[in-house]
């Protein structure tokens, strides 16, 4: 079976103005290649309506499985919920098990459940919730998409909750070898090698720091095998 | 005059399998802030030549500036400069400027200049060269796109390089405030603020963190009197 493909969605523009830096992909990317699905695209997007439906709706007919982070609290900027519902053209409305939820939080908390804590429990019409044992305030799943918090605390108990369900292939492996010496000097036999086990991919990453230079070889694929054959000639090559 | 709006093009697999995480979008985010660029979009694509051909595509068309890190080096898995002569239906060739550049340089260092390094002298037609203090191998712009290296001292170099060119708008100004309440408290004051405000953008950023929680609220315009007036309404609400 072949791995299943993904895209995420990262909604905020504190990430494009520079002021935070993403964990989320980072976090995500790990996941889904310990998990055997293929991240292929991250796009980054700023608050605004149309910006997101259209990347949305771009990567869910594209990709098997869609995982979107941020813009799903109770504030005016977060539109994420709305935006899903326009890009699936269906209703959204606060939904009953989504505000037992939160009105069962926000009363042992001894917190008022207001206005705009009730923006948390509007889902499009036909999701399904996904648990939030930090904070309460639900994801969900519509279709092949999975919108999930931004606060990484969150994000990472939403993705917990979501991965068994979106059924791998066999995990990426990946071993690498670090070389001392210029890609230059690497490029032509590493080519040759890759051409001869077109099976692997086989990535180039240069270094440079503190005037040692280099690059890490990495060769991924799905056969440990395989890959130990490749990486014995690798390391005879260049070892 | 408007700020011109930019979007980045990050190429390289070992983002997207964890692998390495993104050090250049973070750089680009903070610089196009200081300097009046408006960063609107990021995507994060794997070096395929049919994904990275149709996000350049995308984003040239859609955005006043494009750059694009990663994939110029001399490996097998270097297409970038391939996809983007292919994006812009020009012919890709070695350039005698840009190998006269390498020639120089590895001469210099005392070290081969064979067919995996001449690779990096290949140069879209119509491009103009971005100078590499760092490794001399270039960057290149065509169009509206400014294609540079993945490795961060090589990336941060050549932004230097480029930034001056790219006429920039009236700096992004912001200031934050630290509010320790849930933000289902301060939603509805902050989404009346913000309307008054229209001129002004308002991000609620939720933070969780030792039994800690609270938003840091986020105002940025261009006018720093206005941005003031803003801030002294927001504290006296919550402060």
């Amino acid at each position: 079976m072949p791995n299943p493909t993904a895209a995420m969605l990262v909604i905020g523009d504190e990430i494009l103005s520079g002021r935070t830096r993403d964990a989320n992909m980072h976090f995500l990317a790990n996941e889904f290649t310990r998990h055997g699905v293929d991240l292929q695209e991250v796009r980054i997007v700023s608050d605004k309506r149309a910006a997101i439906v259209a990347a949305l709706n771009a990567l869910r007919a594209t990709y098997d499985v869609v995982v979107t982070s941020g813009g799903i609290g109770p504030t005016h900027d977060d539109i994420t919920a709305d935006c899903v519902a326009e890009a699936f053209g269906v209703g959204i409305d606060v939904r009953d098990d989504a505000r037992a939820l939160l009105a069962a939080h926000y009363d042992r908390q001894g917190m008022e459940f207001n206005t705009a804590r009730m923006r948390m429990a509007r889902i499009p019409a036909g999701a399904t919730l996904i648990d939030n044992p930090v904070s309460i305030a639900p994801g969900f799943t519509i279709g092949n998409v999975h919108v999930m918090a931004g606060v990484p605390a969150v994000f990472q108990a939403m993705v917990a909750s979501v991965l068994p369900t979106i059924t791998g292939g066999a995990p990426l492996l990946s071993q690498s070898l670090r070389i001392l010496r210029g890609e230059g000097e690497i490029a032509g036999p590493l080519g040759a090698l890759a051409q001869e086990f077109d099976d692997l991919q086989f990535g180039s990453y240069p270094f440079q720091k503190d005037g040692v230079f280099g690059a890490n070889v990495v060769i991924r694929g799905h056969d440990a095998g395989r890959l130990d054959t490749a990486m014995t000639r690798l390391a005879e090559m260049f070892g």
